[in-house]
């Protein structure tokens, strides 16, 4: 695995996280990943939590993936397993095999049961393993359970994510202290597969998993489903949320407690930190890409024209050459096929609009130019027909992304 | 604009190509695209033509798309006015003013009424023109008509082609000759701005409007509609096939008359080659990339699954890399949408199994990889359900395709 150059995306530093209460976790080898490096990262809720996830929606999902959106809907974790290095996607047997063994050893070693085990992977595409390959690894993970060192254990399920991702914040329910902390790995090529998204979110709150899923569906529509890197879905994408409950604050059983509301905010501003740190990590990504559509028919008419955009490799390579190119944007939203009113589409880059009306108008060349060669790219297109308004992100394509994809081989 | 080197892929020599009976053609040069090239093609059917067509479904389409989708369907031609430099997109009144001044002057000269008249235009979105802008140049196209030099026509309204592509036939329909020829413009960027598809075929076959409009629609699924350069779709894209009937041969006026299949035959042959060579000319492209899909739920879910491994930047940047990474096209597959059986799945390139039965199977790595290091790369999918099966072809994305598309800055 070559080492790739840090993105010039990347925050100066992991942020500082507060501690959760309820959950030991370890970053341990299995040797999955070549080199020297940690692979496996195990989790355990001595007291058990809440859950609620989502997960790709990709027809050839891994067995591991398979695995958690079933178990998810019974809404109680007491353990989790991440490996990277082999994804066990399309391994058939043997990746249902794997899986059970490292379930009952998890049982074994925790009391659980076996829905109460969450299982991921990240890493080659249909490398089938040996069954107790991480089974075998179980007993000196959990044998090394501490009070968890975050950015240790992002590094320990990472790719070739060029810099460690994390995000949390200390909340104040009714005066108790309630901590929440997400760790993620974003896009990275594997040896040489695909690009994956990891996400675990673990929280010391107490709150009934129907309220948890319902937060968890919500907020990650505006959050890691409005992010693109290559318009490539991947065969793993897992993101987990787990609430131990072990903080002093009172259960959140219901919606209405205006306590859920803070919560939930707090986790969309995690999401959010999250997915735009995995954009920032896409493969020979050199800007950060914001496009904001209004004026569509509705709110998924929007989406749906905003990634017409993002996933448009004539507007990204426009954007990696720092070029305001506005009529590829036309062609985007006119390939998007949702209701336009062409005669009303404006587009405007870094608060100057270039097109207005249906046509160009004269803008400030200095300004836009100067936007450009930013790091931050941001685009907003007005369609002229409702209020329907989405935004998206994603990172320009450079040919760094050609480098990491297609030449590593040579 | 730069001059770029020609596709590795290109066919050796421009073909000969029979004239075709019934119309006159010139090349000229309005100044348009800079340089000293010709910009302008001027075809005059004196006789009259049928015609038929099939257009971009972009919903920023260009004024002279709108103005041929709308006339086609009254099947009568009587010119054709191409040019390249200018697209004429999103250019609002302007746009309709310079093609209502091109029409009317193109009438003044030949006797047409207007709807008998049909424009294209590729290049730069949104630069709106003089409306005389084109029809100043009439005169001297007009007075230049002659029999068609097919090749000096196919660079007339080139734009970053790195060659001009034509492929014709002589069909034998019963004792009579019939002559067929096709010139299109492919995946070229301009100044710059976009990929645009531009096709005419012309023939002296007597062929009723719609029988004529009948084998358009039923060819270009198969052959324009089957290929992708990068998922962008142009807002120009114009296909036009015009029989003039000045061949002896007598009528066709119904698909039963059985030469109507032979007509068909060969515009299917002179579509797909021609398709073929556009994405040969794909901007960056080394090699040719045909995807055959079978066992799908049917012919419609087969092209979906096809596209979805077509317009894959990570499976075309693997192919790029010479590697056989039937990971990604697993991946791919399962982005699409569309129904498979996974336990079912296999992938073969260049007549291997990679995988079969949803896992990996045991294939000979040297003769893959040969086939891997070949321009014309042969992947062939089956999703084990039913018998739905498509073709569809793309190219490979290289560094070639960010630098023509990112760096043209620099």
């Amino acid at each position: 695995m070559k080492n790739l150059p840090v993105s010039p995306l990347a925050p100066t530093a992991f942020p500082t996280l507060p501690l959760v209460a309820g959950m030991h976790a370890s970053a341990s080898r299995i040797g999955l990943y070549g080199g020297t490096r940690n692979d496996l990262m195990a989790v355990v809720f001595p007291e058990g939590a809440s859950v609620a996830g989502a997960f790709t929606l990709s027809a050839t999902r891994s067995a591991d993936v398979e695995w958690c959106a079933t178990q998810v809907k019974r809404g109680k974790a007491r353990a989790l397993v991440v490996n990277a290095g082999n994804s066990n996607a399309f391994t058939g047997p043997a990746g249902l095999a794997k899986n059970a063994a490292t379930i009952a050893e998890a049982c074994r070693l925790t009391g659980a049961v076996d829905h109460e085990v969450f299982l991921a992977a990240t890493g080659v595409i249909g490398a089938p393993l040996p069954p107790r390959t991480v089974a075998d690894a179980l007993p000196n993970a959990f044998e090394a359970l501490a009070a968890p060192d975050w950015e240790s254990l992002a590094r320990a399920f990472s790719t070739t994510d060029t810099f460690p991702k994390g995000a949390g914040t200390t909340l104040d329910l009714d005066g108790t202290a309630v901590n929440i902390v997400g760790l993620a790995k974003g896009s990275g090529m594997i040896a040489p597969n695909m690009a994956t998204m990891l996400v675990f979110v673990f929280t010391d709150a107490d709150v009934a998993p129907d309220v948890l899923q319902a937060m968890v569906s919500t907020h990650v529509e505006t959050t890691f489903n409005a992010i693109t890197v290559d318009s490539d879905t991947s065969t793993s994408d897992t993101l987990l949320v787990f609430a131990t409950g072990a903080s002093s604050a009172a259960p959140i059983k219901d919606h209405s407690d205006p306590r859920a509301a803070l919560v939930s905010e707090a986790l969309r501003g995690i999401f959010h930190d999250l997915a735009m740190q995995v954009v920032r990590d896409g493969e020979g990504a050199q800007k950060l890409i914001q496009i904001e559509v209004q004026g569509a028919v509705n709110d998924r008419s929007a989406r749906q024209i905003g990634f017409a955009i993002a996933n448009s490799p004539l507007v990204k390579t426009a954007i990696a050459g720092e070029d305001a190119n506005w009529g590829r944007v036309v062609m985007a939203v006119g390939k998007a096929g949702e209701p336009i009113a062409v005669d009303q589409l404006a587009v405007r880059f870094g608060g100057q609009w270039t097109a207005k009306e249906g046509g160009a108008v004269a803008y400030d060349v200095e300004q836009v130019d100067a936007h450009m060669r930013g790091r931050l790219i941001d685009i907003l297109v007005d369609v002229g027909l409702g209020s329907g308004q989405a935004k998206v992100w994603t990172c320009d394509l450079t040919h760094g992304y050609i480098s990491i994809n297609g030449d590593y081989r040579s």
